[in-house]
């Protein structure tokens, strides 16, 4: 089963504690296609400009990832540039650049069409619900946003959120979103904006899950360095999608499951700048991770 | 098997965005003492004023913890002021007076010295050095500190660290102790000053333990409402140190378990003002959210 992801393909000039990349690739459709390619066919929608350089476009080629769904515009590809502090939980942005994002209109490829699991990255709620639009056979649609479409464009967002099963979103997003600064108060609230299931995102803090029926928490895998926090929510939001699409398996013990593999990409994520280490990462590493995520986690045994 | 607390026994006057209380029963012996009741019996040892009321012993002794160990010095009781913040993980004290804390050398009651199960409370190191001096057949010993000690009783802290087993500690501690930012280096590090455990607390966000053979991360019970965070840290380890007398079980997976009944008593804690809901919550209740927790964090079944 394949999924398909909507998103930026971008651009980042990232600096951290621990160092700087200058114009690596980034986007949440790049991070997500990564993450999700270790489980399932995956495919992307986006834009880029004419100085996308093809070894970017071979880091996705190499993960067999579908990119016939990359439009390339006349123009410079977008392009984000931000600074993590010595918390690399909070980032300012330095400069964005949105270049050939503005006006960008998707179309799905006809391949695309019936595509089954969908995941609406990071962008305009209005393109966002563009792509819904062209596929025919929705099974299940996951949905990211940010403060900025929360502030900007609620009620598009809202009638985004009408349309899908899964919202995942960061705890001070949700609680934007909402208006509580109570978590388990914000998601209770989101719930009631349509979608069936919330994905809050607490980065170092782990995940919790929520639904109507119930609640799942789960720490973060604790890590000895964070290089680069870049694109470990949307490599999460792959690796769980990603995992959903492999296993077929939506029960409560399968929705949880890929959880804690979206987790467990995530972590190897910010082992290293931009999108590197998912690019050299393994299979066998991240399922060794999840076992090893089984150990940190059991208190039954 | 009994558990053994030296620390404070306090007014503590609260302000949270929820609403405020005035002089009510604190103190790191009181939450700990109150948290480890459920499980097995507790013996306190500390100082109150001539102004410590007799309803406040009486919650002491109405849930059977022995008291034989305070001391009732001239002068006022310790008394702290403070006042959280609309994000509740950040408080200010706005008020301190040791009155008659200062000064006090802790004297064990003759029936205490055989105690096994031992918690150095959040007091002067000096202080917490004279009670492990005082006891014969110790067992386990587990400390809580804070930053006020790490900072100005330094040496006298390290001893202390070199005697214990378990450090008890928040997050923000962990790093000003060892002097790292991530916390996974942090515990490695405070590791090497002699305890053979840390457990670093993390409030809303749960708990992390350590030691040289493994790693456990748990999440904290989501809460719709969190009236009042103070004395969660101190009823968290009451709980932990509470359930391992009880069980006797220090495996790997007791150790576990008892830190996620300290996480369900700090949940019921921080429910009401000062110590209210531990004073009226039930074991029955305590186990029934222990169930609720192993759900929560389930993704097995």
């Amino acid at each position: 089963m394949s999924v398909l992801v909507v998103g930026t393909v971008a651009f980042d000039s990232i600096e951290t504690p621990s160092g700087s990349a200058e114009r690596v690739l980034g986007g949440s459709a790049s991070y997500f296609a990564l993450g999700a390619s270790f489980f399932a066919p995956v495919r992307v929608v986006g834009v880029i400009g004419q100085d996308f350089p093809q070894d970017y476009i071979d880091l996705f080629t190499q993960r067999n990832i579908d990119i016939e769904g990359i439009e390339r515009a006349d123009g410079n590809t977008f392009h984000w540039r931000g600074r993590y502090h010595e918390d690399v939980n909070l980032r300012d942005t330095l400069e964005l650049h949105l270049n050939v994002l503005a006006g960008f209109e998707p179309k799905l490829p006809e391949t695309y069409r019936d595509a089954e699991y969908v995941f609406l990255g990071n962008i305009d709620p209005v393109m966002q619900m563009e792509v819904l639009h062209q596929i025919r056979r929705l099974k299940l649609v996951a949905c990211d946003t940010m403060d900025h479409w929360i502030g900007e464009s609620r009620e598009e967002l809202k009638k985004v959120l009408q349309r899908i099963e899964i919202l995942v979103i960061n705890d001070s997003e949700a609680r934007l979103l909402s208006g509580y600064d109570n978590i388990v108060k914000a998601a209770r609230a989101i719930l009631k904006m349509g979608p069936k299931m919330v994905l809050i995102k607490r980065g170092e803090y782990g995940v919790l899950q929520f639904s109507d029926s119930s609640m799942f928490a789960t720490p973060a895998y604790p890590l000895e360095e964070v290089f680069d926090p870049t694109g470990a929510g949307d490599s999460f939001a792959g690796g769980f999608l990603g995992q959903l699409a492999r296993s077929g398996d939506q029960s409560q013990g399968g929705l949880r499951r890929a959880i804690v593999y979206g987790s467990v990409v995530a972590s190897f994520t910010v082992e290293d700048f931009g999108v590197k280490r998912l690019t050299n990462v393994s299979l066998k590493e991240i399922e060794d991770r999840y076992q090893r995520f089984v150990q940190l986690t059991d208190f039954h045994s």
